[in-house]
């Protein structure tokens, strides 16, 4: 009744390799990252990234192991050349501008492009250049020969100023395959003049794996002492196969997106690149900081206020949530039945979708690292145990409303904290009042009048500030009523939270607003739409950040409460003592 | 200086096939398409189906020209069950139920999950079987010889009830690599017993593409005369890759779903597999039925109410768009430089989106589409380029500050409409307030008394709404000042306003805000932060869409002017004629 036994193939027995080490090391080669999420990426429809953007971003891929950094295309925008101005102090990645070889007809000293790449003053410089005859003379309007020599020239210009140099050979294998002698005579152009890296653009994204795989082979053997990149776009939703394709043929960098960010349906997707590189074929890229993983990608998200997708392989909240009767309850008898991989090599978790067993086991881990102990229960009798299930149904209602703990710890923290028998809030809102108004100073013949809008936005906030709890007369609590002006709603509040405050604990001097998002949450029910809010503050003499979040069908409600969580946090670590002598 | 020539191998030029359909003819085969959204697709997480949505699903699956609709699993839960009582009329789609086969230590006839499966009474049948012998001893804690009984009794007995019976042959390739023996051996127990179609599957999506290849030929040998179909999850993002792998070397047959939807990161794209089966490999699936792909698609996140992902390959909003100006001007010369398909055969659309990145003529393109023609440059003899030229730096400038128009084109089109000569807005803003008022009801000794919040906002809009420019004394510029409540200030702004344009402007009762996101802007300078706000409208008669943009160092000043532009925007097919008399 059994088949025949066959002998696996020797190389799909090296990739069973989670099992054994020993024999991954062997094979080990490094392949190293290029991310291009803050230049192709940002080609993505919706995202729109920020000069301040743009540096979190590379220091986060500069913490990660990301060998080169893609920061831009100076001379394409005043944003980039910004940019490059400002990015310094990268500790591993180096730093790359992007650009096109020199125009027809020029040279490069004359090249308004190439000089914007010169001053862009980066180590390493990668220039664009065609490898389809078509596209040069549809394009281009060149002829072949003048092509070869824009790369030709173009390469050897940065050589001899000195900078690595890439060279993206743009749709190549479509070029390969329509007419494979020019295609290859571009790279050799390129080779000829000192070339760091040849990097193969699959640019439209058309291209088949084994049609991947069987051209880069060819291109390896050509260039057996050169490195070889790739280059690949989702429109098939074949990128993040065709990049480990071009590896697994030979390539040893990979330029890519985090979260496939990029042009029409994204680039290659460098969240799902780099762990298949690392735990499933055995090269090095990042190593142990893979585990930054999942981090990596959220933040993203959070930077291009993108909403999370929760099924990225991965990275995604669902992406090891087992929610079939029969996989979970594989899966609580054996973790592997029905995933691939330990979440935690890539900074994710395992999550049971109809068991609340590891939601529970995540709030005790949080309490424990804010310091709330089950010591603290016997103060009022109730067990610890009870208080965390208390608080887990709270996360879940809330979640299930649309709140996001995920970003906004310190709102997780205060709930925490609030649980703990004799907590007492530093100030309570009693009251509060919030307007804008909006004159056009004059008018009367509307068409003909130059409008000249004043707007004005106040609030005014009424808080009781309380004292120690065995204050007494000596330290009562005290009401506070203030008003301020604002740009808007959310900095007037906060002026007349910190005319308030400020008097009882100067400490907040240094406290100030860094962030504040949006986002309405049930879209579809089109009713009473939920409006959540997260704030970020930042304490300047530490550089402590934190992030609080509201939700609230009305937004001004929302960020009200969102600002006083925020400044209750702020608090903690040293109340006021007697707040009417403060 | 032109490399050796290297002849294309000959599996390469078939694939350059689109240029030679008489080359595809000869390869032509026809691949099954079997879809597992209302089953596999359903555990997804955030996916629930309705009955009426499944029975809906099932008869748009049925005229795309699925081969086979897997409509559940009867026996696991009651929905399931009233689904296939009540599916009947699919014209050319199979109808199949799924089940696993028979328990240990029973016989078919008592099994209550394979009488389940006979209650459904569908003329196909596919059992889920396991094929990895770790699986067998850890998670059904069976004997190896006990589940090779179970396949091959299960099989059977539904041949023996005249079935077509499909063996899912669960985590195939991960028990072929850990004991290729005993998961061919499972394959062979229902081949002997009459099984129609061996289904490997990928259960946890963690083989690589070469790897299903590899195996995939193995079992296509051993089994010349069975047809093989293949099962992909999507957990390193290569589920698309994975299946046409399987394809390539020899499957007739693809489970997926619509969408990618499944548990946690998805089953394989249906979306993406179809149309590369097709357009690029040569195979029919579906014939020119593609053209529904999109729509497929889209009403498929209609009816799960899942966002529409703008990025999806083949289908997506994005999947055609373009943004980088060198792309575009590119395209505009010949439409294959960066799109590898006609969007057409797939139902989708070309686009041109508007960004700092693009140049003059994404612009003049979008003002084209709008119907906006150099002939209008006369009336006030500034010519048409020199207007684009304005709009254009005017966009540079505003995405510098932090507008983005690429997810608000209906800014843009108000931008390109207002630099016509003779452009009359409807209506101007002339002031507006707006406050929040929040209350605690009772307090006193704070603590101790219950708070109890009412909050109350207002707003008034003072509106000047204009008449016909030859409107004269018969119909003037009419003021306009209302005042409503809102939940929060853009729903009080939103009722003002109706209240001033509904009497002249009846139409814009079917419109209504879907959508409000905002986002704070970094500035480079540090000091007043600008918050960007988009808002996005709908007009429920006819399912249009539209989204403005407006960025301001005050939200609610920007929420208003987003929201007059959205209003503006849904005015201009029918202007009010006269005012005063509407």
């Amino acid at each position: 009744m059994v088949a025949p036994v066959r002998r696996p193939n020797p190389r799909l027995s090296n990739l069973e390799a989670p099992d054994n080490p020993g024999e991954l090391r062997k094979q080990k080669k490094t392949v190293q990252i290029y991310d291009t999420t803050l230049r192709d990426g940002s080609q993505g429809e919706g995202i729109s990234l920020t000069v301040p953007d743009k540096l979190k971003l590379a220091q986060r891929l500069d913490e990660f192991g990301a060998h080169y950094i893609e920061g831009g295309w100076p001379g394409s925008n005043p944003k980039d050349e910004s940019f490059f101005a400002q990015c310094k102090g990268l500790d591993n990645a180096k730093l790359v501008a992007f650009g096109s070889t020199r125009y027809k007809g020029t040279t490069c000293e004359h090249d308004k492009n190439v000089q914007a790449l010169m001053k862009a003053d980066t180590p390493v410089v990668t220039l664009v250049g065609k490898a389809w005859d078509h596209q040069v003379s549809v394009v281009l309007e060149a002829t072949l020969d003048e092509n070869l020599a824009m790369i030709s020239d173009t390469v050897a210009f940065f050589k001899r100023k000195g900078r690595e140099v890439m060279l993206d050979a743009e749709h190549f294998y479509d070029g390969y395959k329509a007419s494979p002698a020019y295609a290859l005579s571009c790279l050799h152009a390129a080779v000829k003049a000192g070339v760091d890296v040849l990097v193969l653009c699959d640019t439209n994204g058309g291209t088949l794996p084994w049609e991947i795989d069987e051209i880069t082979r060819v291109v390896v053997a050509e260039f057996p002492t050169v490195r070889i990149g790739i280059h690949c776009h989702n429109d098939m939703e074949l990128a993040v196969s065709n990049t480990i394709a071009a590896v697994h043929a030979g390539a040893t960098l990979v330029q890519g997106t985090i979260n496939g960010f990029g042009e029409r349906t994204g680039n290659a997707n460098l969240m799902s690149i780099v762990p298949t590189l690392q735990l499933k074929m055995g090269h090095d890229c990042v190593g142990d900081r893979l585990q930054q993983l999942t981090d990596l990608s959220r933040y993203t998200d959070e930077i291009t206020n993108q909403p999370h997708v929760p099924n990225r392989p991965y990275v995604g909240a669902s992406s090891f949530a087992h929610k079939g009767g029969l996989h979970v309850a594989a899966v609580l008898k054996d973790e592997n039945t029905y995933q691939h991989i330990d979440p935690v090599l890539v900074g994710n978790e395992r999550r049971i979708l109809v068991s609340e067993l590891s939601g529970r086991r995540n709030i005790l881990t949080k309490a424990e690292e804010l310091g709330l102990h089950p010591a603290d229960e016997s103060k009022d009798g109730v067990e610890w145990n009870v208080r965390v299930k208390a608080v887990l149904e709270q996360v879940k209602e809330l979640e299930n409303k649309g709140y996001s703990f995920e970003g906004a710890e310190a709102s997780l923290e205060l709930m925490l904290r609030r649980t703990v028998h004799g907590y007492r809030p530093p100030f309570e809102l009693l009251d509060f009042s919030v307007s804008t108004d909006n004159k056009r100073v004059v008018y009367g013949n509307v068409l003909n009048a130059t409008p000249n809008n004043e707007s004005v936005t106040q609030a005014s906030v009424k808080l009781a500030l309380l004292g120690p709890e065995d204050g007494g007369d000596q330290c009562p609590t005290k009401i506070c009523f203030e008003i301020a002006e604002g740009n808007g709603p959310v900095d007037a509040v906060n002026g007349a939270l910190q005319k308030c405050l400020l008097p009882v604990y100067a400490p907040l001097r240094s406290v100030s607003l860094v962030d504040y998002k949006v986002r309405i949450l049930d879209n579809a029910s089109g009713t009473a739409a939920i409006t959540r809010v997260m704030v970020e503050f930042e304490e300047s003499s530490n550089g402590k950040r934190w992030t609080t979040v509201y939700a609230h069908p009305n937004i001004i409600v929302a960020s009200v409460n969102a600002l006083m969580d925020g400044f209750e946090v702020a608090m903690w670590d040293q109340l006021p003592q007697c707040i009417i002598n403060g």
